[in-house]
């Protein structure tokens, strides 16, 4: 009956599309790169969403939707931008197709609706949102705007990975226009925080804040923060941006604004998302051989209950008593399944919501009815204890509180036991191959040697970290002068 | 001061787009017949998704989502389908740009990067979805299916108008897969009263439900399932629809699953959707000439409160009272915004909030402190009461229930008085152009007849009512048997 899966140490790539599969999250479509995000998958991106939305909104932003479509123009404005995204785009030309004459029941592109101006699928929405915020800004008085838009959008990646890597993707992005750099600044880094507090609260999953390198930032930003988490396989994930754009954004569109003073200024900005790449990320911080693993504050279904029985009285009796705890459940803000489909065996069903990773699982049999008893099992642990059926409902309200802590407990524990300095790059070399993880080691600040470490090694600097210690050092490689560690890492 | 703005007398259309400008709702975009929603529009969106949301859950469906693009190749296999939006779709036929060599810093299309099939942007999703079910449909156990959608799609109309036709919008699309004829009708039939409950009881929009005639129907729809509301200018809006797709997509897609029977049947479906155009119905069902009019239910700011001072401590004091109310509002779940912006005048408040549509206005001056008074209006009736202070709360709770209503009764008479049988069509040719309205009228069920009638009048059939009355007669232009009467009018 038990299919044999792939575990992580036998191939942790094969390992994670089988969890994707397994999870009913997501699989790939008839179109390249793109995937289709089932229903399960999507449910988990919604609870991501709402919280996520509501943090937006505390912060004082509100949501709004500017076009799919970059006529090519306004892509190209902002050059480094543009140059930035140019090379993998999907372009639409043409808006018709006609039957093809040779060809019954086919179409073909019709030349004759050739579009005046090619228009870009947005891979990021600056252009089309600059060039609409100078319509927007007159005076200081329109400053600051906060906006964010859920959208999808798509970039032709040639090597596509579901949830990692696709060529559609969702994701949210806020773009943000202010008077001045430092409140620009501020609030770039306020997203972030926003960001780590979501990743490490809410997905257990915790995350190093830091600064991109000039060679790993977005294209077309001054300065960008990220946030930065440990996959099982040791290697970083990238879970999340906010970008400090300077005035390049308002430079390209002219948007300028009346100080004051009277003055006219070109306007900052900044620009920050995350995606469904996110989904990638919590899969690879928690799951384990079994299946998925979702930490309680995200997960769609919280608690399942499954009823073990012969006859028709013996399932009544037993709804009767699962449904009351769902209502009680509920009532503190808990979600909860019954699973009474007659036609899955309890086994089948132990089986699937342990792929699924639901989180805490109630089961109950004719002699726990008789003896008053309920059967307990954890996601986490995978510990399963009986107890009284009296006060199950407050039992399984702190078990998702210990849930929670103990995913993020055990992550961060793997990241530290797999996060250490370093100071000889031959040691470096070595241990990035052998063991993995991140290394916490001095660089001497140039893009050439950043370059060579990468090309050498594929390990790229992740970030320097916000909480560094102010340490001199000298760089590994070269030996030259450092001001502080940064973090090496090969990443996804 | 008061700039001089379009009465729906003197210019409907005109007085539209000054609605949605003054309201702050959207606007064009720098992309052919795309338009940007701004916050205060998409707030309302917004609410208008939630509600939508709960209720497509509430009848047992889950969100998922499918791929932007749709291969030409899967575009084509429902013929009639793919007729009927070929004419007017994106095509992505490239997938990168690279520098223009005559043209520095511009971009050109690179010709090697061409598509080897090209890729359709999505104007609705059977065809990427049903290509999806046949991989998740083999037996009677995986039925029914049934997915919703929130998604923008993209059709290449030539005549654009904010919210009401542009060339991308955003909608839901429903889609589901069945294992009978009998469930697929009853979906579709349900879906539909899911939106006509959703106007009336939301939006306060009475609308008729009915079936499209065949002419009328959506491309690949056996049957097409609508809600129809009539606008203050008399023309009718098809507000949602919904689909009977018989086993058009299966047999395309060569979608079939095993009964019980061990039999190999071909699956039954439906689609259904509301897009962003039931923000042109909200607004041209309630709004006056002074703004924007929105009912309570999915109004983004209900209460708003505005405070007249001359001092910092009158404000202080006003503030504080002003500021209880709030919090006791939305304890009672209804949204309070108090407004105490120094740049703006109150004058230049009352008519911005009018302009909005914010059904409750509350305002309160150095006076109504000292008498322990409040001021109220409504922003349906434009009436204005000063009341105690005390208990304002419990007061516009009322109202907000009495507003909407109010507001659904006025449409409802509004709809009454515009709507005649008639049975001449001589008199209907005249009245269709004196009056306009919906006309129901004896229709002989020819397509030829509908033709007719639509050519020389411009009017079409709206629907063939749900509930209309079994009435034999004679169809006013042919005079041949008709068996009852359908609802001709001009439409948006």
């Amino acid at each position: 009956m038990a299919k044999k899966y792939t575990t992580r140490e036998e191939d942790y790539s094969k390992w994670y599309n089988e969890i994707v599969s397994r999870a009913d999250l997501a699989e790939n479509s008839d179109v390249r790169g793109c995937m289709v995000i089932k229903p399960y998958g999507y449910a988990i991106w919604e609870k991501m969403k709402e919280v996520l939305d509501k943090k937006f909104k505390e912060t004082g932003h509100s949501n709004a939707y500017f076009p799919i479509f970059i006529p090519k123009s306004l892509f190209e404005a902002e050059e480094t931008n543009a140059e930035g995204f140019a090379k993998e785009c999907a372009v639409v030309t043409h808006h018709r197709l006609i039957n093809d004459p040779d060809n019954k029941g086919k179409l073909i592109v019709d030349p004759k609706a050739k579009l005046e101006e090619e228009l870009i699928v947005r891979p990021t929405s600056e252009a089309i949102i600059w060039s609409t915020y100078r319509r927007w800004i007159q005076s200081y008085r329109d400053l600051p705007i906060l906006i964010n838009q859920w959208a999808n959008v798509v970039r032709w990646e040639m090597r596509t990975r579901i949830f990692l890597r696709t060529a559609e993707f969702l994701w949210q992005e806020g773009h943000t226009a202010h008077a001045t750099k430092a409140e620009a600044l501020a609030e770039a880094a306020q997203m972030n925080q926003v960001y780590a507090d979501f990743a490490e609260q809410y997905m257990a999953m915790p995350v190093i804040q830091g600064l991109k390198t000039e060679s790993e930032r977005f294209a077309g930003a001054d300065e960008t923060y990220c946030i930065e988490a440990m996959m099982q396989d040791g290697k970083a994930l990238q879970a999340g941006t906010s970008h400090f754009l300077g005035q390049n954004f308002a430079k390209a569109f002219d948007v300028k604004f009346a100080t004051k003073e009277g003055k006219q200024e070109h306007v900052w900005a900044s620009s920050w998302g995350v995606s469904t790449r996110l989904m990638g990320a919590l899969i690879m911080t928690h799951s384990d051989d079994d299946g998925l693993v979702l930490p309680p504050a995200i997960a769609p279904i919280q608690v399942v209950a499954i009823p073990i029985y012969k006859t028709e009285e013996e399932l009544a009796k037993i709804a009767t008593l699962m449904k009351e705890v769902g209502v009680k459940l509920n009532e503190k803000g808990i979600s909860f399944k019954f699973d009474d489909d007659d036609n899955r065996r309890p086994g089948w069903k132990f089986a699937e919501y342990e792929a699924k990773g639901v989180p805490v699982r109630l089961a109950m049999g004719p002699r726990d009815l008789e003896n008053g008893k309920i059967e307990v099992a954890r996601r986490d642990t995978k510990s399963k204890e009986v107890i009284d059926f009296d006060g199950v409902e407050e039992h399984v309200e702190k078990l998702m509180t210990e849930i929670q802590e103990n995913l993020f407990r055990k992550a961060s524990d793997f990241r530290t036991s797999n996060m250490r300095e370093i100071d000889s790059y031959e040691d470096f070399k070595v241990k990035i191959e052998s063991e993995g993880g991140f290394f916490l080691a001095h660089w001497d600040g140039t893009a050439e040697t950043e370059e060579k470490i990468k090309k050498e090694t594929k390990a790229t600097i992740r970030c320097i970290p916000l909480d560094r210690k102010e340490e001199e050092g000298v760089c590994m490689v070269t030996g030259n002068k450092s001001a502080g560690r940064v973090v090496f890492a090969k990443a996804y």
